[in-house]
């Protein structure tokens, strides 16, 4: 797996807050200026830029060049790698999940026989 | 969808470390004692009791109850939620790749006809 500690570890590190998870959610509507994104979170402007500066910092948001507003854009690629992380330990929960299954149909036939009850 | 935002925010801190994540590797191929997982680290008893705690309280690692040796186990409902929260974000990242192929076939063929160079 070709994923990069360092980009893992600030991708991470950004997506532990609940807010900045909100605002990605909001931008991946479509992209938004600070002001836009300020308004439905109830945040002031300088606690929306910090947000959006770590966001931009662990490759979560783009910012454009338009002098004024510089409207943020979501940046989905770290979001598949943390994807592509996670997808690795698929066959520990799905396994976990096939024991549970075996464990409740042992509970519920103590007899060991097929039946319906 | 039915994800706890606390939960989230601990989980996403405990993986913002290479080391933690490295623990989790280790673990999705079994069980292990802190002892164990020291070695190949080459980390102290410590530092590795430390970075257990941060998991355990995350729940991505659970302990068993042996008096002296207290294994530690992976518990990867987390690291399934972790993905369910990415996939979200799939057609974002989906769409930008289909921008980009569409971008370069385009590069590719200025004059727009559907040639092979």
């Amino acid at each position: 797996m070709l994923l990069d500690d360092d980009a893992l570890d600030s991708t991470f590190a950004a997506l532990a807050n609940s807010t900045r998870r909100a605002i990605l959610a909001r931008l991946a509507e479509g992209s938004a200026t600070v002001k836009e994104l300020a308004a439905p979170f109830d945040l002031t402007l300088p606690a929306v830029s910090k947000h959006i500066k770590v966001l931009e910092r662990a490759g979560l948001v783009r910012r454009g060049h338009l002098a004024q507003t510089r409207p943020c854009a979501i940046e989905a690629s770290r979001l598949r790698d943390v994807s592509t992380w996670a997808e690795q330990y698929r066959s520990v929960w799905e396994s976990r999940f096939d024991q549970m299954g075996a464990y409740l149909m042992k509970m519920q036939m103590p007899d060991g026989t097929k039946g319906t009850r």
